[in-house]
């Protein structure tokens, strides 16, 4: 970390200053220019807040050079993070697919989305009970029925299930879900993402709208640093200036992050977009850029979906897509 | 509502899809051109989902005209939302100043900022007992012994406290509160705002970081429909490309709210740019803009504070602030 | 196009709008809800801005329906565009790649630069002769000299070249350039378009750092409209809150844009991020998205670049780059 | 500067480097920690490109600690910068409102809208000549007559007159222009800025749409560079997510710029709302939040204007404006 200091700070008080920094253990380096003069922190700083710092008065600013997240930094871990549920898994060469219905509406309807992805070649149901809506006018889901649904469509087809929570006071529903979905308006709910990190389930964390790829790696601290390693991370679009697509996909992101992290990356298409023939161009861009898996909607019947439908791929499309990072993931040499 | 249909879209299914809207009690308006086709539709479409008509693989693309807001509208709702608690109230000409420490330390902090903050003309303390912190390694508050010291300072001064709930889990400790704040990361906690509706306090919600005006009026709405008719606005910063600012004040939001809707509107110029420096000027420029008040950090000594100290003013530079936003007041009209 | 009435506009006001709307050629459709009236407009809008009527006291908001490109758009030009030069294209299934150095530094560096590049497989040399740079104190290249030094590296290797230009006062030094890149800051500098409207050469059109993909194809509306037909469209990366790449690589916009328009869309993966080491992935991806081809910035010793160094490929790793490609493009059906 | 070394960065490599820096006349602090080995520069680091050093495949990331602005830069230049012209000056205690239309149509329109402005109490009158426009179909304006125009009601009312520059071909005909403007679109027209920097007028440079200030001051770098100290900034809003207003006008730029530069800075709240209703509340704003000045679109008919009549005041409107103004120059203790 390094500490700028303002021009004019008066000797006393930055010898203090020092003073107080190698008392939390740091050692540091003073170093004078002529318009500049710059203190730098050496040894554990991430512990340090920069506010802190930024508050006194003799300070210009302070720029961190280490990286706040240490479990989810992949210079302290080089070996890849695999998460492994039945026959699933993310990460270290693996690669797999969830799919299914944004919310989950009837026992026919999720049942026959679980046959299809399964037959398609995904790993994973996805469906949504408790479904965060910008309307309160909405529907918001069939909540503990639709997880029920999703257990029996579990049932049937063998797929382990995949869905979001929206808040900790349903967690005790959660107990049979194979995965647990944070979604990316809690992104930053530290109290969710502190449970979490008791839980002994693999999460999936959505980047938020607005969250940058460090954010999104504290996020995965809070987890990590709780106890749970099984965090697997999901680009879903960010907030831009383009209105043309729902949000704007970074897919960036992906390699970047492999670079930052020794965590899982997945992306989801489907959401980043809005639109499903956008869906397999970029579900195939995701493979070629790195990608570990794919979560992507599908619904036997898009046109009567009560929810995210002008997103969501039929069964037939889906197998199209399918079709598709099967040969790419060949390509790569992942195993799907 | 307007539905662009796209087009090739068969007579057959069109004439299916206005069946079906007139069904819900729209009324539709047909309108072919020689590129574009459309069907308007009249009646109160803030229930209709444009996604699930944009679904249809007839539809090129759906676009809002009315609001989806209806509870939060100003045009169903002409006059002014008034929130009053204590001697403090804002909306209709009323102006109020909420201040105070980011998190609550010690009682001494908190009742040293009460006193400085209730002289300077302040009419409501805040203070966070829940603090949502971007690392898992950084302060979070004193929770219960949080809110207990806020309620001491509050006996001691007769100032109304706000605080920040950041779990629903912790609704019972904020019954002595007088504003629960919802922060910008929970502003699309759904199952937050829903509770809030049922609860009969004023709710001080604050614009996320990457939410449209829209998006928070929908917000409002939430809470607005569960009942609860006490909702204060606060623009707080949006994300942007600008890095000079930790946020980037969006002071545009004040007027352009104030004709959307009936609810007051706050500023908060601490967390908005993260630099005590640029409070002052930006809390007068809000009340240039037309805000019904502030809320600001102020610290007994910023310096040591445990959370966002860079932005927090001294005692003696609130005074200032609030001696210039008294004259602006007077200036507008504004009944401080 | 849409115009959405306030509500208590009078109806001789309306009456007189409809009628100056009919006498401009267009067809009105008059729909009155209960809270909402709406004229429709029907005809040839793209001359119609939406401004003029936005002015009018009258009027709440306008919304476009239909597109206010036509040149451009696919609607009336189903067939993709094919831009060929010498042996390369791009559109309609044929896949080019050009590469080379930022800047022309040296006839050595350009030389060795261009024999690499053809080696590796791209049908195209870029250098920067004009260099638009941040801080006047930077290198802003080699300007008549550079062009010189292109010319003849195409003479060695029979590669035609790609040149930004920065200024029409340079535009004589282009003659015999094969390709024009028009660079994200000048995507809107209209006299330059509109200039280039006027040329027999294609055009290369990077998206501005701030353009939508609809500001993108009203740009390349005014060179189409100046009777040029030859125009490439380049992705290159968004401004967005993320800092952890240079800019956002909006890969959704190579479906999104293929949909809108017939013209031919490349990636630049190389400004898009700034670091040399997403360049592959991202390549890689663009493929999978369905572009029509690359640009990449090829350097034979990129420590000694004097611009943007730190994105520029060595020769190796380009033809690691184009090994993939290569395979990538054979997969989607692409001739390269 | 700061130069973050990768972690296994070879010895010989490091010393290699710090000796080419020190042959640049730079002095070099090497810090080494557990985890983050650094090397600090001291010295004028204005003219080194940190791309230079992160395309080293021993470097990790440059930070900058010293603004790579000088002549800008309020650290070497105390006092505010006061620019002239006739009886208005903005920066260091004086305030001046530029006012007109958006482009100049006729000699009526133009006239009227001089004497209207300068009764109320403008001291410059702005009118577009060449108009920069999204669509090639739409109003470009009259260009040399224009300014013919522009000088006429120069000549009847005495007010100096702003109008905008959009490609340096035409700048003869700016001869007689008071103040010439380099638009948004132009922020990073570096030819342009260079040229303007050798001409002895003041400059109005507006903020790119996607301009951080350090680029905008990096910008007005260019024109003190080439010798004229004559630049007058402007916030104009900038793009973001947000789509309820045209473009989010950054009134924190205001205080923000005028601690990192000497140079005075206006504000046009027209062009970043684009709705004439929010002219006010935000002139006023960008008064109280420390303004040198406005730049408002009025046009004796907006709803007749050729261009953005959405956003242009009434010269009633306007009158109401300015008596706001003056009483918060007065608060203020700006000289109108």
């Amino acid at each position: 970390m390094i500490v700028v200091l303002k021009q004019n700070a008066p000797a006393a008080k930055v010898e203090e200053l020092i003073g107080n920094l190698q008392n939390r253990g740091l050692k540091t380096n003073y170093s004078q220019g002529e318009h500049t003069t710059i203190i730098g922190l050496i040894g554990d700083t991430s512990q340090v807040n920069p506010d802190d710092l930024q508050a006194l008065d003799i300070v210009e600013t302070v720029k961190r050079v280490s990286e706040p997240y240490k479990l989810a930094n992949r210079k302290f871990h080089a070996d890849d993070t695999v998460v492994q549920v039945g026959d699933g898994a993310f990460g270290g060469g693996h690669f797999s697919v969830i799919a299914g219905p944004c919310s989950v509406e009837t026992e026919e309807q999720v049942t026959e989305a679980a046959r299809r992805v399964k037959a398609a070649g995904a790993s994973f149901l996805r469906g949504g009970a408790f479904k965060p809506r910008t309307s309160p006018y909405a529907f918001r889901g069939l909540k503990a029925e639709g997880i029920e649904l999703l257990l029996e469509a579990k049932k049937e087809t063998g797929l382990p299930i995949v869905s979001e929570l929206t808040s900790l006071e349903n967690i005790d529903l959660f107990a049979d879900v194979d995965i647990i979905q944070v979604g990316a308006r809690n992104m930053q709910n530290f109290d969710m993402l502190a449970e979490l990190g008791r839980c002994n389930k693999p999460i999936l964390l959505k980047r938020g709208l607005s969250a940058t790829l460090q954010e999104l790696l504290m996020s995965a601290e809070y987890i990590l640093s709780g106890g749970n390693s099984q965090v697997i991370l999901c680009e879903r679009g960010i907030r831009t200036f383009e209105t043309a697509t729902r949000n704007t996909l970074d897919l960036s992101a992906i390699p970047m992050l492999k670079q930052m992290t020794h965590l899982p990356v997945i992306v989801d298409p489907s959401h980043a977009t809005g639109i499903s023939s956008l869906v397999e161009p970029l579900a195939k861009a995701a493979v070629a850029a790195g990608a570990d898996g794919l979560i992507i909607e599908v619904h036997p019947h898009p046109e009567k979906a009560l929810c995210d439908g002008a997103q969501s791929l039929t069964p037939d499309q889906f197998d199209h897509v399918m079709d598709s990072v099967k040969k790419l993931c060949e390509l790569e040499g992942k195993q799907l």
